[in-house]
């Protein structure tokens, strides 16, 4: 990681290293170790690289994005003496197989188009394949300090939101495991921790596969907040409680008329916090708004695999063959969003209307 | 089992038997190895069962009742040549030795208390300890089948709310696993099944010990039903999509207002059953109406240890030495249940004079 990232990211206090640059080398944490084990692995090759994305080692839209970009210099780095074309060549080559990786994950593509564009328009312009090199690990860095400004402009903007005593309730992990930076959901409370800000997060555990036990409660902790771990059906005993006072989760798409798609459970925490009169908040870069999509309904709900429902970590807990559902995400409908807080501003109902202006100014 | 017992679990097929009382002996389904294998272990003496009750392979507050019943038997059986004066001090000593595997288990102790009420009743009219044993024997199967014939009632009671077409949520086991008959939030289920109305049950798998997932899932998928297991998460996800019509689950206490105490995460269900209006029901015995309580606040929430909800099998899940919260137990207010299935009726609100009205008439 360059110093200047470094320091950027040096008032959050042990938060977790999730991708380094270094030397002209790759080093990414290996999520699927978690909570047990921190291993930043270096990434020796491309085909490294590939495998993490493909195994989850790194997740994450805005992770996968930066990982990627870092990937493709990976790839070419050691063939440098190469000529101009057969340099591009290779280039293509590489780019393409990355993204072969994970083809859903949209900012897998985004960030590769994005470093091939830059490779194209300076195509004319370089005598070596070295300086092509050097310019597309600049734009590699560029693409990373972008996220980590993005997610800490989501910070600033939440951060008023979190006051003190207050217990914030979080879903899944939109935590700085899932960028480079401090996170979607998790950035105001890094951001009102740093400040002094004494508060309680509370992470449900996500079934199925345990990102906020594995992942959120993990770097939340390690960062020194008060974070409690609880299982997904405990939230509304916690509510009713008076325990939680506000909820901030992370999205994967912002439908045009504020329908929010996420991991599985979130609307059901959205319903829960609307019994209770508590704000339901949602975290995203600006990017993740879709105007495109005009409603949640359009939204297609991938269908994941059984095995991820009748087995919890290696023991089977289900009998094997009872039929099963395995929505991965669901769709939370814009009446039950207090708000949606992006790097440079907090959006308000009516959705329909903020959203487009806001979309209007980008 | 008893020939008659065994008629009358007849009509459902496939039936799991969690209790067997054959020539002398106890068997009982050991719902530890549940899902994976299927063994019902004879009890050779009190010890075990005492080991059963404690290690839960035997759950659910009917069933440990009547495995009590029979453990007492167990406990004197091979004592019959005792005087009968040495014979009801045993028989006192292992009651309280029985008693003492799972104190928070109300059933247990109002089972054996009825026992020795019985014992002592017939201290003066029995010449040996051999006719003891045998009342003993005669009222433990009376228990037993009690037991069956609550749940058959609240399953008669029951039956017409589940009609061809639905889709029926339930939460944790409240299934024949959890009685010596078809269970009491299942009973309905079984009865309209044996019936041949067609509906579609979804099981929430229920952390954190995932009674849903090993036990609800299984005994509906043994007895032919049509069953979906889902994580706990997921239910709002299946409601918005018009999948469930009705929710039925069970309680270990109702209050005099008709709040419902039942396993962590019920609350939740009903909360999200209100927002997409589908009726949530209870089911239970009258016996689990507690007019002595007034509101579901003055009842205990337990709170269970933390390893629960960091580890399950050997995995673990989350950081060692993270905060939990673990409440086995959540409250859900009267305004949000549709209605209490009892043996003999379904009680509807308002719940402060229906359950007033049903409880003067016991």
């Amino acid at each position: 990681m360059s110093p200047d990232i470094t320091s950027m990211l040096a008032t959050i206090r042990h938060l977790p290293e999730v991708i380094r640059w270094q030397d002209d080398s790759l080093f990414l944490l290996d999520q699927t170790q978690l909570p047990l084990t921190t291993n930043l692995e270096e990434q020796r090759s491309v085909e490294d690289v590939w495998q993490a994305i493909y195994q989850l080692k790194v997740r994450g839209a805005p992770a996968i994005g930066v990982a990627a970009a870092y990937g493709l210099c990976v790839a070419i780095r050691d063939h440098q003496d190469l000529s101009l074309p057969d340099f591009y060549t290779l280039l293509e080559e590489k780019a393409a197989y990355l993204d072969s990786a994970r083809p859903t994950a949209v900012n897998l593509g985004w960030a590769l188009r994005r470093m091939m564009a830059v490779a194209e328009q300076n195509k004319s312009k370089c005598v070596t394949s070295r300086q092509v090199y050097q310019i597309l690990v600049t734009e590699a860095q560029a693409i990373h300090h972008e996220d980590i400004a993005l997610c800490d402009g989501m910070g600033e903007q939440g951060k008023p939101l979190i006051q003190d005593g207050m217990g914030v309730l979080t879903h899944c992990n939109a935590g700085a495991l899932a960028t480079a930076g401090i996170g979607t959901a998790t950035a105001p409370m890094y951001k009102a921790h740093a400040d002094g800000v004494k508060f309680r997060v509370y992470a449900d555990e996500t079934r199925p596969l345990l990102q906020g036990a594995r992942l959120t409660s993990w770097e939340l902790q390690q960062s020194g907040l008060d974070v409690t771990l609880i299982t997904d059906n405990m939230s509304a005993h916690l509510m009713s409680q008076g325990l939680i006072d506000m909820v901030i989760v992370g999205t994967d798409r912002v439908a045009a008329n504020g329908d929010v798609a996420n991991k599985i459970g979130t609307m059901a925490v959205a319903i829960l916090a609307k019994y209770f009169n508590i704000p339901f908040y949602v975290a995203c870069p600006s990017s993740t708004i879709d105007m495109a999509t005009a409603t949640g309904a359009e939204i297609p709900i991938e269908e994941r695999e059984k095995d991820e429902v009748i087995h919890f970590g290696a023991r089977q807990t289900g009998p094997s063959d009872v039929k099963v559902r395995n929505p991965a995400f669901d769709v939370t409908p814009n009446e039950l969003v207090a708000g949606i807080i992006t790097e440079t501003e907090i959006l308000r109902p009516p959705f329909a209307q903020s959203l487009a202006a806001f979309s209007s100014q980008k």
